[in-house]
């Protein structure tokens, strides 16, 4: 038995700061007292709310009756911290902005972690506190957890999976199948930023103008919509993540079955961000982003709706940039600047790996 | 543009078999075909169910009002099959256990999984199909999830972390604070299975009797012990899964200011077990459990509670094993079988690394 002849029991409660520890080891993934002193020195104090505080295997939520988002994501972003962000507040924007694409209000987060041992215990801190901080600007608390470690050279790092609750409010009915022929397709903002700042990092590159990613949460932006545009005629949300928008309306076309057709003149796109592409030899269509969202609305409400995103800080560059068609179910089609149409095919290769 | 002249727009809507990528590839986790490919030809048929089949951001859930348990977890367990189970079951039973032992009946899982390059893909059919029977078998449809691929030689094959909500029923408050001087501790069979069959595959070592791993979902034992003792009886519930027992019990105590004091000649644990624990050198009390339960009840109820973990098939080996004391607060101590009580420390280094 690794027993001792006694006390003091109070030690038990009072262990050594992380600090001592500079690097993350196997043991503080392992259940014990490493384990508990991540959880008590860091991961406690910076997330701290009391269904977290019950120190449980589960937190439990009061709730009212009503329809519950649910969503999950793991972020294996590489680099971990780049212009705009870090992995920690990526997956706090990402998880949000998943249940925002439901119309839903975000109730509650919940946060797993695979480190690698070796993983420099100051980054770790540095992470959690973006993750921190981005949840409580987003209103949102972090309510369960767990950490597991893995040998060196088996993870990367850090990898974080969040899963996020929210409520849908009466009236809303947001889904991919609600798209149909004759509603608008609008964008909140500038395309393609997020996945250029990470690219720029990764290779070394700065581009005029600095390049940040666009990663910010949404469920304001999207209650501002909803409220200006009449709940019934809000059909669809999608944030373009990875494979960026013609990934999004490509899958959204096949989900509904219908044709959607965009305006590639209309595509806002800021000039250092298209710049960036082109030397990059990136389609912006296909790169990702983390602070925007496409809405799909009745044409009756297009005007409203694209009113009420640019009245909000985030959607200020908001457009229209097309339109939901009966024809060719299944496709997206682009119309160039020069005229014809051509079919937008998903993302197929994988130009940008570990972009989120 | 990644465009073409046009059509045929059908063959968006028919990825190709899956069967024809022996292997992971980062385009699996990009977003794009590959990625749809994944969630239409393996998951989505694996985990059909109306939530899912939206394919939308999130699940949208209706829900009564009440109380909702939320819990989540990593699973990095090495090897990733093992005797009784594999990395995909282990998750299902380890999410539905942590729903479990806050009293709740499972509703709902997501799932999260980060894959390494070059993972076999008949591999992850293979963990992918395990969870789907495990899933079933607990009766928990699996909501929402994700996909990630990170480059060859930064992860281990399979990472997957799934997050569980229940309801937990009216007259249910389950909580590691409720622990009371006075209250019994009893645990639902032979302890330390779990452990010992992962580190015998682990180690190239065969055991007699075939040490099996005890993994399986609790919620149906503790549905049974909630009727049979009553609910305001039944304080705390804990799976001593990483760091084993004695961490489970160190931690109640601490979490409720109170001691707790165990018989060590009380503890069941299966004979081949207790041999394999002296070869490979390792405390039963620290090791994990992925099927077994820790009750703490009332005193007045220990016999009831105790016979209604023996009448349900995974409690047959339900024992007593200690109490709960207002000496030494915050500390497990055991009784040995020659007399004597001694402090029992959390687990302090790491024996057995990615045990779940």
């Amino acid at each position: 038995m690794s027993a001792r002849p006694l006390p003091d029991p109070a030690a038990l409660a009072c262990p050594l700061p992380i600090a001592d520890y500079p690097h993350v080891l196997l043991a503080h993934g392992g259940g014990g007292r490493l384990s508990q002193q991540l959880i008590e020195g860091l991961f406690g104090p910076a997330f701290a709310n009391p269904a977290l505080d019950e120190r449980h295997d589960g937190a439990v939520l009061a709730l009212e009756g009503g329809r519950l988002a649910v969503t999950t994501d793991a972020f294996v972003v590489s680099p971990r911290f780049f212009p705009g962000g870090d992995i920690g507040s990526l997956a706090v924007h990402g998880t949000v902005n998943d249940l925002a694409m439901c119309g839903a209000t975000p109730l509650a987060l919940t946060v797993s972690f695979v480190l690698e041992e070796g993983l420099e215990m100051a980054e770790l801190e540095r992470i959690v506190r973006s993750m921190a901080g981005a949840a409580r600007a987003a209103g949102v608390p972090i309510v369960a957890g767990d950490t597991k470690v893995v040998d060196r050279g088996k993870g990367d790092g850090v990898f974080v999976t969040t899963t996020g609750l929210g409520r849908v409010p009466a009236g809303v009915d947001v889904a991919p199948r609600r798209a149909r022929p004759g509603d608008r397709v609008l964008v909140s903002g500038g395309i393609a930023q997020h996945g250029v700042a990470i690219l720029s990092v990764r290779e070394g590159l700065e581009f005029d103008g600095g390049i940040v990613s666009d990663s910010a949460p949404l469920h304001g932006l999207v209650a501002s919509l909803l409220a200006g545009a009449g709940p019934p005629h809000v059909h669809v949300l999608r944030d373009p993540t990875r494979g960026g928008v013609a990934s999004a309306l490509g899958e959204i076309a096949q989900a509904a079955r219908v044709g959607i057709r965009i305006d590639e003149a209309a595509i806002p796109i800021a000039e250092p961000v298209r710049a960036a592409c082109e030397i990059l030899g990136l389609d912006p269509l296909y790169v990702a982003n983390e602070g925007r969202c496409l809405a799909i609305v009745a044409s009756e409400a297009a005007d409203a709706a694209l009113a009420a995103l640019r009245a909000h800080p985030q959607g200020a560059g908001a457009a229209a940039i097309g339109e939901v068609v009966s024809a060719h179910p299944g496709a997206l089609v682009m119309r160039s600047r020069v005229g014809g149409e051509r079919l937008v095919d998903l993302l197929t290769g994988e130009p940008l790996p570990r972009i989120c």
